[in-house]
């Protein structure tokens, strides 16, 4: 999606360590009308799939699928990270290792709200080596939901969560892949 | 607001404790047709006030101040719990206790998105005792923004926030006050 692209080659910064940090304009500052482009764009991609509800994982992929779900006019659930005193009857649940806190989260979703009538898109902001995404098929599978798909705002091309969840079949949409970032020159070169 | 008013005394759950359970539709499950409505009448509410940016915080605020951003044409920027290795710089923070989970977070923002310049909307899902917002503030007041107003869609009006709130001159809007509520009999009142 070229609109990304470009925002995220103006505004992304490149650190040591393979950080992209995109946070004027993605996590933590949000750019609401960039993510009503990027709703516009998982509905054209995703519309031939029967979705009727949108999965994502707090706290980064709330905005963009809340955002996004207004083109799809279905309800967003997300997956909360270690156990809440209000979350009460039974939930699916998965262990989701972070990239950015260096730390694994039990990451649960209500029984009440996902089940086998449910057509799942997940969408979240950043995929790198996929562990997010893994552990909410893991709780769709266990609701014995439908992944109809799963969409990124962001994906680190170089690393394996991307090729990982396309060999085994699932429909993967990438808004933007960045293939190649340099911290040097701060370039970041997406795949074409 | 009559629609959210509905909603609530139709799906809410009260539970023993004071707990009032809208994870059907606000904070867990989401329904963004209703949160559109709800930015709708945020923005009429406070239409007269020259804001540029709204802030809320993880998580289940994000949702809301997302799909009511659209109406106001601004940014959102959400406060974060807990250092995260991806917010260098400087942040502005502070401490806010959760009801919800029994604990004290560090709450920040980077500096990068908070200044003197800055007209802010507060926005969240729920207001009880005021740790959230009054945090929230503590933030803004540290960059010397302002406070434009605070926007809330379920008050507990029996908890002390709301009055307190008003009392210190802030314009509060919450779409819904429940005055009242009985786990015996799941009654919810509203304040009119």
């Amino acid at each position: 999606m070229e609109l990304l692209e470009k925002r995220i080659a103006r505004d992304g910064i490149v650190k040591e360590g393979n950080v992209l940090k995109v946070d004027s304009f993605l996590n933590h500052q949000m750019d609401i009308e960039l993510f009503d482009e990027m709703g516009k764009e998982f509905r054209r991609l995703f519309a031939d799939r029967p979705i009727n509800k949108i999965l994502t994982i707090e706290a980064s992929g709330i905005g963009i699928a809340c955002v996004a779900a207004r083109h799809f006019h279905v309800p967003v659930v997300f997956a909360k990270k270690a156990q809440s005193i209000n979350l009460d009857g039974e939930v699916y649940s998965s262990k989701v290792e972070s990239f950015t806190h260096k730390r694994v989260y039990d990451v649960i979703v209500s029984k009440k709200y996902l089940g086998p009538e449910d057509h799942i898109l997940i969408l979240d902001d950043f995929l790198a080596n996929g562990c997010a995404v893994n552990g909410l098929i893991e709780i769709i599978e266990g609701a014995k939901a439908t992944v109809e798909g799963i969409g990124i705002a962001v994906e680190k091309g170089w690393q394996t969560g991307g090729k990982s969840l396309r060999e085994r079949g699932y429909r993967l949409e990438s808004l933007a892949i960045v293939e190649d970032m340099d911290p040097q020159t701060g370039r970041i070169t997406f795949r074409r």
